[in-house]
């Protein structure tokens, strides 16, 4: 921790921000320049003591030099984490897409969308049992009945299975039917189901909070991991912004920070991410090159009656355009995150 | 619900408008004018309609216009509700007070900061057993041995208690001890837990998401309500924006339009709201003046050693300097919610 | 500045930073930590000397540690400043109010708006001339025939003038007839026309960028300052937000921040703020009792016919009640700088 | 427009909603429906007009239907604009890259990049005569100086030229030397500034508003095309959001949706857009594939010495490598504006 004194500070006030770093138990490395005097904090500071040094009299600012996450950090591990379901590998050399219903309405519905995402290239199976809604009256999904069906889906297309866990009561429930188990976006800082995901026993896919800066989301990460689960995938779904057009805005650079910051696999989420189903090929085909892990894309086999985010989701015949175009730039020029590293050693 | 075609939409594109429609069981009217054609949609609509509009060929955007509240809008019930807590009543002529320390750490602590704020006025104490943090290796919270010294600390002083519930597991738990349970702004939209707060029996206080718009945490107390409880009381606390010198945005200006768009009272927390100490006085006092129906501020009997949040915590001393300003001003310029209505009958 | 290596830098890249610096003419003290290794530099640096640093392998982040605003800081002048227009003192024991038409439409509108206020007790008359409008279609203002207006009108009523400059071409012609200009949000970083600002010889009223940073907009006035006026009194108008119900998010929390960190007067504009009339007198009243130096409100004889801005405009009517509301809350409990001050002494 | 009034709006109010109609010429369609009345206004309207009913008793809102840009929607043009610089086609087949330092230095400086961009592949010279600074403190550019150093460099390279114009005065200046003009992110509604865009003969490159939505930048467009320049070049260079360790948000769906709402093209700045230059290549790359008509890069032969933005400069070898990265991606997966067109009819 650096800090930094008012201009004019007396030196009382220097003397007394000494005094409360050796109370710490940390040393100090004082630097009087032209404008103000700095103090370094030497030894292994804590988040929680900057508090106490910014309510000092004379003290300007206190600035963190340790990054708060270190089981998710690239400087903490530098080889690349990657998460293997079934014979799937998230972090590998190929791009894993995701796809299927927003929410399963019937066994017709989500076998159907669950065979022709398939056929059409996709590696795990999606599909909403408990939704988290806006409004109390909107349709909050089919609960287990939703969750078996997706196991039927998933021996017929053996596609191994990601779905939401809206809560720490349900996680048991859900593990016993999930290959994945997703926390949702409104659950990004929900620290008790963290908690709970850090013991699961199975890979996690972490949603970015929709006002979670990368620092958030990684402590998120690192909440799973420090409970002792490695397998963090982590997914950007959109950011809110001032722009409303788009449901969410897209942060496709959040891809190779991720890569930069951290050694997890990160994926790319365009149907939340845009609300806007004629906008998901283009952001899905940025998101692969600009290195994502892999996708997560809302299909539906009939759009204009879905029961949650028609708007958002494509048809099978949308779908295939989408994992033609992935496949063409995932062939030719998509970065990894080895050439990320190289062009970013730093 | 308004359905908007596009310029030279085709009379095909508006038949199909019309037919969907009519498949939901809704009737329509067709607005032809000079740049484009409006199908108003008439009946009882639901907002997750609108998506399979949208979808539509030759469809621009769907306007929703009706508001996705019910039980929390003004214009279901016009008399402001007043929740009442032991012998306060929050909502009435009087902004309540609710003061104390973010995190409780010892009975020392808690009980000579509850004396102190009890002394200059405050009415309900305040203090964090279970705390959400960004890390997982910050003081997380005493848990339940933190309950039982809000217990004693009530007790010698008579105020009741708020406090927060982190999850559903912990609901009966917080609800022995607790009069006002509090629902925190990283869980402003677990859905699970707002719908255990309508069972639950006591008031809740429900802050607003630090992305959450005014639509979502109406909803949110739409959630606990339809779950049957209607002592809800909503509190702002800041949203987050791109100016970081202050840790969040106080949007004051949630004050009289809540008061406009809902019958339920809302306070402000200055001291989230601002992050830093110096602030909450002006702060506290413009939010009184709005028309706040009380405050929530964080008091530390020395905050520099505070184990969380101490840059943001008031001395007792600024706490009573605090109680001073919000009482002038309350006595001869605050907006009560009745003279907001009379400015604003629509 | 404070540059911070990566974990695991090694000495030669600690050897490359302090290189670099020497380069630079500048001094290094090395703190080789637990965890990571910080160079501060010491002597005289410029912003623009960050980036060369954030470039060199195994620098983790370049912290800067002085303001980069010199003459509007309260660390480089400790005493208020007050501007003078006329006989009414913008900085001094009461708050100052600026009232009138958003646009300026007719004598006949003017004069009367300009008497209303006059007499309900405005000190400034405000109205637009020169109009920056969204769309090229909308009205844009009557140009030099209003600033002739503004003049008949400030004789009838004996206030001084504050009004608009859009550009460079225009300040010669504005500052024939205002007594302050008016620099736009959408020209807060117009810096061709804050560098005129700074030898207009007239008072300057800079609204802050609704996307601008505390930073940005003081970094503005210090283009005015640099260039020798410095008459310069800053505006809060409200940011953009994700919350689009109001038309922007007023941040009051930017009065005490500002007298916090500057000896400049602030005042604060609900209408703009908010845009919504409902909204304009709560607000008012609240930025004056954060020590909001002064308003800036918008008045209409006739609102539903306003040419511009008519939702947010006030009647006399309701202006006459926004005084008595000022003037009830600024005799009791408005925070005067002086108090901030004392308040928040760092 | 529409009207929607509050639930139990009197029959008098909604009378009074036809009468203001009525006096503005204009026709209602009355729609009384189970919750709410909805008023459509018939005719050519007009944004001012909203405003006025907004304000009417009973009203609760009123909603725009039509967009308030005419000449730059692709309802009023359905083909693409290319635009024609030289022998460069912008919105063409190909993407156009535009490179070059941010600040030109000296003739050796802003000579030997010219010639290593245009030898990797670029099509246009960029380069800063003229530079917007936060700081009245920072290097603010060569002035003539430098657009005359352009002028050698583009002679030597047979590049055109683009440079920024930073204020009327400049106008005729900039548009001797450069063969298109570039209005800045800060001067995004620096409408006097349009106007003259509209005069000048030469396209124009217009950045959008680092808080400018999609709306304010096709009307920035607007004024341009309404002063009778139909040739502009809309370019997304990030927004400002929450999110601080990039420097802003580049938002990639941006292309889309302006293909989707424009017939104009769009290019991406992902130098600004990130303000970190390892995250140049893969951002430049996404913006491709998503159908960017070009891209606008900084390269800087020694960015660790560069007087301006080092941090986000490419050197001439890592630019190398995003030409051969864009020109991978272009060959087999970019969606180009006709693709755009056919996922997304509407």
């Amino acid at each position: 921790m650096i800090v930094i004194m008012r201009a004019g500070a007396t030196d009382q006030q220097v003397d007394a921000v000494r005094e409360h770093v050796t109370r710490l138990e940390l040393g100090t490395i004082i630097n009087r320049g032209v404008e103000r005097t700095v103090v370094a904090v030497v030894g292994a500071t804590h988040p929680d003591q900057r508090d106490g040094l910014l309510r000092l009299d004379g003290v300007l600012d206190v600035v963190p030099i340790s990054r708060p996450y270190k089981r998710a950090s690239r400087e903490a591990k530098h080889e690349n984490t990657v998460v293997t379901v079934g014979d799937v590998e998230i972090g590998g050399p190929e791009p894993v897409v995701m796809a299927g219903p927003c929410v399963i309405e019937s066994e017709e519905q989500l076998v159907s969308t669950a065979k022709a995402v398939k056929e059409a290239g996709a590696h795990i199976l999606r599909g909403g049992a408990f939704k988290p809604r806006s409004s109390p009256y909107s349709f909050r999904g089919m609960g287990e009945d939703g969750l078996k069906l997706l196991q039927v889906a998933s021996r017929e297309t053996g596609m191994p299975i990601v779905t939401e866990v809206m809560g720490t009561q349900d996680v048991d429930l859900v593990a016993r039917y999930a290959d994945v188990l997703q926390v949702g976006t409104r659950n990004a800082q929900n620290f008790l189901l963290l908690d709970e995901m850090g013991k699961v026993g199975k890979p996690v896919l972490l949603k970015r909070g929709f006002a979670g800066t990368y620092e958030d989301w990684l402590l998120a990460a690192e909440y799973v991991m420090a409970g002792g689960n490695e397998n963090v995938i982590l997914c950007e779904r959109g950011i809110r912004t001032f722009e409303t057009y788009t449901r969410n805005t897209l942060d496709i650079a959040a891809i190779p920070v991720i890569h930069n910051l951290s050694h997890l696999p990160v994926i790319a989420d365009p149907s939340h991410g845009t609300g806007r189903w004629e906008l998901v090929v283009p952001m899905a085909m940025a998101a692969v090159v600009a290195g994502a892990d892999g996708l997560m894309i809302e299909v539906h086999p009939d759009p204009d009656k879905a029961l949650s985010d028609g708007a958002q989701s494509l048809t099978p015949e949308n779908f295939r355009r989408l994992m033609d175009g992935v496949r063409a730039v995932a062939a030719t020029g998509r970065m990894n995150r080895n050439s990320v590293a190289r062009v970013a050693p730093k």
